[in-house]
């Protein structure tokens, strides 16, 4: 038997009904500092986890709490749909980014407050907002109809923001409580408040660290300027060989494995961009990319080198004339299919150690746990059923994007779950994620909940239908 | 009358009779933080001008307290001799360098430590120490003799390590009480502790802050990575081409007022340079300057463009994915004859804004108070004077040899004195000045201390003679 379908306007109306319960559950959900970067917040992370297992019990979910290394991972079940019918993983996150700089929040970042019908609050978004709003729809179908629509299984982490160290394992061990037909990750975003988007990939990512080293310690610039080989200008020197002036990156081989996006592909992709909103958002040019490329291929096609970090020598106020022993640079690439990680770090490792220059070295550390890039079918059941819950949500057909961004947990468990997958949610590029303020709109959280329960029937429906 | 010359044997023999007394006021000099870089140092540094004054008085000295907007200058004066007998101005400084990294030092820096013959303390050489060895040369002259060869004036001030500020007005207000015969620079060094060395310039300076600002605020490199341009990257672009890659500065116009050497002034000075010992000191190749020229010859005879301080993005722990919107690096060039400040400040800021990638800005700041380059003539009678005493005191020739660094009082003390200057010293190129354990050796003070009086032995004889 499946749920009855419930029409877009009941089902606001219903969510209207127990917006106020909802909301302070939600305010509660955001009020533990859950930051998992940080060592002195392990009690309030933990405290977090506590919370979520004890509101999915409540909610009619069996709990299981899968320790790993570091933070649990929470991982609900409910299957009273039984074999026959089709098995939705959803994946979340409950920890959230540190808050410095904590002096430019308007208001404290874990006392949620609404202002203009956003909620402001670390994780108001990322991911706490977007997770809350899937566990409501959960709660209330379960207490409306004692059922759901589709067997479903919640995988909530606890160290996304800081890399999902432990996941990888757990999954594998885990496999075969994770299988499932559908993988939704309700992790990304919309284009603008207007425009219902389904995300087809995500870019991969792979980091690096560089150290230059020229003398043994930071050396006077007057009495040695001339003499010693600056370790800043070695650097400039080294770095600014990695893109040529097209844009293009200079990395032998960097490209080899970029598979061109077919035709059929391109025309479900949206390359619409806006360049004065980008610029009144941004207050930049949209040039940082490949000038054979428009910003938004680049952002989703293209692999990228950034510089993320850099720093040597005197950074202090006023002027020190010193020539330093060492600078640093934190690199990273984002990916698109079918690089690898493992492969581009090297690449890009063996790279900056052959442009070095002579009379100085180099050290370069390629870090673990990089991403895969993520590309999934547009015509899979589960990318379907979003995007018509988003269009009748919207009234306006459904887009398809790709996101720059990588999501590394993503190909891993869509291996361990066997699922297809899709990545929806209702971030906005203004949220302020991982920066002071961060805020997600009421109106939108409003709208994942519903999102959320139609995705649910109209997997059912394919099914039955199929 | 002249005070009658004293053998170097004897003077040694004169100092080691007031080595005790000498010391204790010496390590009492060290012991105030004059910290002129930091403003709760304020009372320090006041408290040693005043120690200073009262000492100076004791010694047999007219002091008066030149009081411009920092801290105070001293001047002290004996003119004993009377116009018909030459006068020589000494220039040291009483302020001293911050003491950061204070958990690098092996014994507090205002807690003056003698290990194996070495004084550590901040200011230990830079310049309390080759100040001190004067002070007591010419104090203990005045005790055993009632007078001095020559007649001396001292102006010390207490903003050196902070550009001089408040000094160029004083000069200039000054003029009458400065003007002098010749002028000692008490603030250089020698090549080593078996060379006799005698300074006969300096290079000059200006720097520089450049800002590359790309978007309005930080950016998450997935979303916008290929689309943002990088502020790191535009900087690294930038800066990379401040040097060509035979490592000549590729600034258009930046060499035009070098003046070559005479071949007569290059004969003067020995430009030998010890590989081994280079490596082994420092660390790394003496690699850093144009490869048309020697390390030595880079050192004294070529101007340089360094990047002193470059941060842009997160530098802290681990990895953060941002695009950075702005960048900072700090940039000082050294200058040499006919260089000027301004002119060069104008070219390097004029490069920089030229050569700044479409799509970022950059902002770019010529500091005041850049300093000019030092040439001082050979057969003076003040750089003869200086090179026979050291060759005395050492038993071999004194070696003639420039400098890289920069006193950028040095031409304003020669233009308010009228007076023909050179640079001497007992600085040691591992004294740690401007850093953790900062040290000078009590051997070094001695022989500072008799080549003093054998300066103005040499002084008196020479005007007697000529």
């Amino acid at each position: 038997m499946t749920s009855a379908s419930t029409s877009v306007e009941t089902l606001f109306r219903e969510f209207d009904s127990i917006a106020k319960i909802t909301y302070q559950d939600f305010f509660q959900f955001l009020s533990f500092p859950s930051i998992s970067a940080e060592a002195s917040y392990r009690p309030h992370v933990l405290a977090c986890a506590s919370w979520l297992e004890e509101y999915l019990k409540e909610s009619g979910f069996e709990v299981e709490i899968w320790q790993g290394k570091g933070y649990p991972v929470i991982y609900a079940s409910w299957s009273g749909k039984g074999l026959q019918n089709p098995t939705v993983l959803i994946y979340n996150h409950y920890d959230v980014q540190p808050v410095d700089p904590i002096e430019l929040w308007n208001s404290p970042p874990f006392e949620p407050t609404v202002r203009n019908g956003e909620v402001f609050a670390r994780g108001a978004q990322d991911n706490k907002g977007q997770c809350f709003y899937v566990l409501t729809a959960l709660r209330y179908l379960l207490k409306r109809d004692g059922t759901l629509p589709v067997n479903v299984k919640l995988c909530i982490e606890g160290e996304e923001e800081v890399g999902s160290a432990s996941l990888p394992s757990l999954l594998k061990q885990k496999r075969e409580k994770l299988k499932a037909d559908h993988l939704l990750v309700v992790d990304v975003g919309i284009k603008d408040p207007q425009t219902p988007c389904v995300t087809l990939g995500l870019r991969g990512i792979v980091s690096l660290t560089l150290e230059v080293v020229g003398s043994k310690t930071d050396l006077h610039s007057g009495t040695h300027g001339g003499v010693a080989y600056n370790a800043n200008h070695a650097m400039v020197e080294i770095l600014a060989k990695l893109r040529d002036i097209s844009g293009k990156i200079a990395i032998p081989g960097f490209y080899e494995d970029v598979v061109e996006i077919t035709s059929t592909e391109r025309r479900k992709l949206n390359f619409d961009f806006d360049l004065e909103t980008y610029r009144s958002c941004f207050g930049g040019e949209p040039a940082g990319g490949e000038k054979a490329f428009s910003p938004i291929e680049s952002a989703w096609l293209r692999p990228t080198v950034e510089i993320n970090g850099i720093s040597g020598g005197y950074t202090g106020e006023g002027l020190k004339t010193v020539i330093p022993a060492r600078a640093q640079a934190k690199i990273s690439c984002r990916l698109v299919p079918d690089q690898q990680p493992e492969k581009i770090g090297k690449l890009v490792s063996d790279f900056l150690k052959n442009v070095c220059p002579l009379g100085v070295q180099v050290n370069v550390q390629v870090h673990h746990g990089g991403g895969q890039p993520v590309r999934t079918a547009a015509d899979s059941y589960v990318v379907q059923a979003a995007a018509n819950a988003y269009t009748e949500i919207f009234q306006k057909p459904c887009q398809f994007i790709l996101e720059g961004a990588s999501i590394p947990i993503v190909p891993e468990l869509v291996a361990a779950s066997e699922a297809e997958g899709v990545l929806l949610g209702y971030g906005l590029p203004n949220d302020q994620i991982h920066a002071p303020n961060e805020h997600f709109g009421l109106d939108r959280f409003r709208k994942g909940f519903v999102t959320i329960i139609k995705i649910l029937e109209n997997l059912a429906w394919a099914l039955n239908a199929g």
